[in-house]
């Protein structure tokens, strides 16, 4: 698979099978995601992985999951959660450079996850005060986001749309989730 | 090259070829970024593609380059200066979580770009104002960065580090550019 196939074929995930991710690709993730750009070289950016399974549980309490797709696709502790997550941390006066930042390097782990064939959920509906005491966070500083991370036990799709209306997803009577994207063309002038 | 190869060798490219960059590989790039994770699948993002050579010039003037590594780092029209770019366009009133949509996006261009054996500069020094007349935006879009792209004419490398005050990246006396980046264990914790 091209890199660009990987780029295009690779969705967020939300139940995971109930098996470990080992620390060697954890490591590589995060390998991808300092190697990522950022605003003046500057890496603001700090990293906490929690993998061992009483931390997990305790950051997973500490997350909410699509709203739109609910209950079916928020993970059940035991049955369905993912096996690590790695909290991306920031200073918390950042800007939004460093907001942007930790994007690139978010996508950075997703799409190093992806080959491994592991899958991700970019996770922003978090309870940030009490995740700043479960990782053990400095008075400075901030989780900016989590990513949950696991073998992945759903397979979405995404589908082209050409109206901003319908960014919708949803579950069809598979429940397989589908993830409308607009197209290059309805995004994209040319000058 | 896997796709954890090339997330870790991509490097930000500031001097390029003088040769144009096909409408196909600025469309794929478009199709990685439309793909991207976005909060709550929201695709607030626009792109606009400056490609004609005209309007490249006159979005080049608005553009600033490495300060650190100032004037050898400063592409020069004609010479040195990217062949497209591409404007990333989000509302007015985003909030950081819309700017970490755009890096995300933006690392997908960049790696999309790096398969196909082109080079990018990720530019948040710009002159917004300008840009938004340049470009046609709508009175509630802005300009959050533009991304410069072309055929490389050098090759940055990185370098280990573990103390956040070496971040500055430098120039050798082969006039090859030195990006240190902090290595996993500077940056990470494990719970």
């Amino acid at each position: 698979m091209s890199i660009l196939e990987a780029l295009k074929a690779r969705r967020t995930i939300r139940l995971f099978k109930q098996i470990g991710v080992s620390s060697d690709d954890l490591r590589d993730m995060l390998d991808a995601a300092r190697q990522t750009s950022c605003a003046c070289n500057g890496q603001l950016l700090r990293y906490v992985v929690v993998k061992s399974s009483d931390d997990v549980k305790k950051v997973f309490e500490q997350t909410a999951w699509a709203g739109l797709v609910k209950p079916r696709r928020t993970p059940v502790w035991g049955v369905s959660a993912p096996a690590a997550f790695i909290a991306v941390v920031g200073p918390k006066d950042a800007n939004s450079m460093t907001y942007a930042d930790a994007g690139a390097a978010i996508q950075s782990m997703q799409i190093a996850a992806y080959e491994k064939g592991l899958g991700c959920c970019w996770l922003g509906a978090i309870n940030r005060e009490k995740l700043h005491g479960l990782l053990g966070l400095q008075e400075k500083q901030e989780v900016f986001f989590l990513l949950a991370v696991g073998v992945p036990a759903e397979q979405p799709v995404s589908e082209d749309i050409t109206d901003p209306k319908d960014v919708n997803y949803y579950l069809d009577d598979k429940n397989q989730l589908h993830i409308p994207k607009l197209t290059v063309d309805a995004i994209t002038r040319w000058l």
